[in-house]
């Protein structure tokens, strides 16, 4: 396996010769047709407003086979050490289905480790479902607070308020899910203050057991029930950990019980893992979780596929290599048409942000060329009432993913002037890429729209478990395959650490620190 | 009153002569102490960690005075027609206070009209929080439900959730507030299935009477209440319109009373005026938005004074023009330590991007600079795990406005190795503007931090209502600086037209326009 720089590939070079396609011109009915791949759960990718043609298409096949971009994929579902900075395996694709060879790793097979977590949490979700495993003071458990932060807060979090209303019509049982994540001690406040603690069953998630956030919030949560003077109830009754092994959370007797992840499981990937599942399976139960995972599997299949055309992953992080390499175009707007992802463009900060906002390749050598954009969005249609005038007007072009579905999740609507809620938000998703991509001429400048910003879409029938599976996956594969491109380690973050270190010389006093002394006199 | 582009300024030429100070050399403890500006309300700005020395200062005030900045806001104040795309005056000031002479338009006194306004919200404020107005069913109101999008929807949730624990904590009675914004009709029954309609109270808020995701919800409400079989229940009992006098719901009889606000207040702009004055009176009492409006107000009279240095706003925004149009980010990022906080950024995308997101200059020519950035952020610390790798070590640079407060609200905490919730929280935010600003050096490049990412810091004691409405108010004085450098309206939005008129004809059949059939064949 050879891994080389992006500006050292002669694919790469050619691309960069190409202009990209004035959507103007070539934009048609033909065009959409033809442009689009199967991404999984029901979930297809349309890039007919994507400023390419054939000849980009062909030299990013080239790229992609330069750069063993599948090859690699394959490596890393085979076991391979692929998070090279920290001498580890990448194994989240394992959480939800094989994709290559079993992999054994420190004396077990990895494969069956996660599936056996998966049925302890399957058995334990369903004993507290039915009311089996009840509260300490005999009362059913009828909300779950998950502490955790960063991958252990924002990919389930977003992933809860993507099935609440999908599960509300499918009339499954619903259990509450809360989340406190920030050390802001007003976070954990806020969500207390309203609990009934009783009947509440909190789920403490650090992989290193040692995460200062949640290892304060639990201290929080343990002062409350302290507090609440309610005779009888025993915290640790009403706790569960997730964790690794080898943590010292693992060993901990103020828990009823603990599921496990690895080290193999990066924070941001973790919500197909014991991260995810415990809560996902205690709020929605298990068979909904299955099918979220089932969903994401379908998905990580369909990236092994070499074939650009067809592998909607590789092609849209391809596609986002032309815009950030070659265009250099800084930022991606995340909009999607569903109040249920409003949360979920804030998962896809950290999955992209995190994995690829890195300046040094797998050597340790600078890159001479960008990486990872900045990623940001909110909902439509709320998104154009508010920062789509810049996407519109701006000086800056900024590429554009929607995210769109033909049915919504509560199946309730009403019609108003000769259509339902549904098709009004649906015609203004297609009015947008339209007009983002044709623009508009006219005679008050302050009313001309230069067209030409670039989209693409991803679509299903429904916000349903299968194809939110799929969409999470897809964008992990992206940002995998946007990772190789740029050969760079998209399972590290040591960007992190240098705030926590100095975060604790102030909680230290400052010693020998002047400046540092000096900040803490602001506050 | 002269109006010039940014790049025919002397003092712009001069400013972009001046390379950026390395912060690794300049940051000292002196220098933190000496730069800040008092922003109002408790509020004040902090710019030690920003990349300019005394001769940018220098040159930033002469800019200032050449393009006659706070001039321009003198006579926006005073009345003069700033919105000329629009031919509108630009009044929001004047709904927290008078900041120029008295202003006159219609045939009326126009603060008089905001005033009588506002007394009008406070009679009805008490009236409902009092039980002296009851649901139709004789219930007393324990909720209100604002419907409403764009600034009718995020300015005032952004509000309210930032002031919830504050008015907890100070023993203030609090109506529960919710939202529905979005068309997509999963928005409105999320709210709707969890709400007692009996004791429930709509605000309809759309200043033009017209706009079609409210008035569709609108319906999607009152279908909810024919729907729930409630005897009695009377819908006009249970809703109030925000809107201009002019508009066809300010007629309604299917309201129970209305207020008006006009057209000389921006949408992004409306938070101080009767859109967020009746849901946030409402839910904290007239006395709490009262004092949120004092601090704004106080904001607005420290942004008249011409001394850059002793002006937080206009210096806010000319250090972003010096970021923007000198060193050419394209990006800011905006960090708030405090959990309440959680969709002020949301709230500041549209006021900023909105606003300034624009290419044409006030005569309706193409600008040949860049103008507003792209805006975004989340809380710290949970942004810390999350998106801060790719701002540290990422290959481009993103400036960063940080946010923070002594004291928590909710003022209860505890203490886990030696220090308290909110010490952490703080220990955090001075950790990262110093890691920031100074990275460091590492053998290993992976470890390596390159530094000199600038970084502003608005603090308060607390986030409390003044220093909330100041913050507000700072936001919007910066971005109308920032406008009047570049020479752009930042008071209209013709950017949103397009989209609506392009969804307007798929919604009719896709006549005459086969790239729209072809499109809407997708979903």
């Amino acid at each position: 396996m050879t891994f080389k720089n992006l500006d050292t590939s002669s694919a790469f070079k050619q691309l960069q010769a190409l202009p990209a396609s004035d959507l103007k011109l070539v934009l048609s009915p033909d065009r959409i047709k033809a442009c689009h791949a199967y991404a999984g759960g029901g979930l297809t990718y349309h890039y007919g407003a994507m400023p390419v043609a054939q000849e980009h298409m062909k030299v990013l096949q080239q790229l992609s086979d330069e750069l063993s971009l599948t090859g690699k994929y394959q490596a890393l579902v085979d076991g391979k050490v692929m998070n090279t900075g920290e001498n580890r395996l990448v194994l989240h694709h394992l959480t939800r289905g094989q994709v290559g060879k079993s992999v054994t790793a420190d004396g077990e097979d990895k494969g069956a480790f996660y599936q056996a977590q998966l049925e302890k949490i399957k058995r334990f979700s369903d004993q507290v479902r039915s009311g089996a495993i009840l509260g300490s003071t005999g009362k059913k458990f009828s909300t779950v607070v998950q502490i955790g932060i960063g991958g252990s807060d924002l990919g389930p979090r977003a992933l809860y308020l993507a099935l609440k209303g999908w599960c509300t019509s499918s009339e499954i049982e619903l259990l509450d899910a809360q989340f406190i994540s920030n050390v802001d001690p007003d976070d954990a406040q806020a969500v207390l203050q309203n609990l009934d603690l009783e009947s509440t069953l909190f789920i403490l998630v650090s992989k290193s057991g040692t995460t200062l956030e949640t290892l304060t919030n639990r201290d929080l949560v343990f002062q409350a029930i302290a507090e609440s003077g309610i005779r009888g109830i025993d915290p640790a009754k009403h706790m569960v950990a997730v964790t690794s092994k080898t943590s010292p959370l693992a060993a901990s007797s103020s828990v009823l019980d603990s599921f496990f992840i690895d080290d193999y499981i990066g924070g941001r990937y973790s919500s197909t893992s014991a991260v995810g599942a415990v809560v996902l399976s205690l709020a929605f139960g298990f068979e909904t979780f299955k099918a979220f995972l089932n969903g994401a599997h379908e998905a990580d299949m369909l990236a092994l596929n070499p074939k650009v055309e067809e592998n909607a992953a590789l092609l849209d992080a391809l596609l986002g290599v032309y815009l950030r390499n070659v265009l250099q175009y800084p930022t991606t707007a995340i909009l999607p048409y569903s109040q249920a992802l409003s949360r979920f463009p804030a998962h896809l900060q950290q999955l992209d942000m995190e994995s690829n906002g890195k300046h040094v390749n797998r050597d340790g050598q600078n890159l001479s060329y960008p990486t990872g954009p900045v990623i940001f969005g909110e909902p439509g249609t709320n998104g154009q009432h508010s920062f789509y005038q810049l996407l519109h007007q701006g000086t800056d072009i900024v590429p554009l993913q929607f995210i769109g579905f033909s049915e919504s999740q509560y199946q309730k609507d009403v019609v108003v002037e000769g259509s339902t809620s549904q098709e009004k938000l649906n015609a203004n998703l297609v009015a947008q890429i339209v007009a983002f991509a044709l623009g508009k001429s006219d005679g008050n400048a302050n009313k001309q729209f230069a067209g030409n910003r670039p989209s693409s879409l991803l679509c299903a029938r429904q916000l349903d478990p299968k194809a939110l599976g799929a969409l999470l996956a897809h964008y992990e594969n992206k940002v995998m395959f946007q990772g190789f491109v740029w050969n760079l380690n998209s399972f590290d973050q040591e960007g992190v650490q240098l705030g926590k270190v100095l975060a604790a010389k102030v909680l230290d006093g400052c010693k020998g620190d002047e400046v540092l002394k000096a900040f803490s006199e602001l506050l």
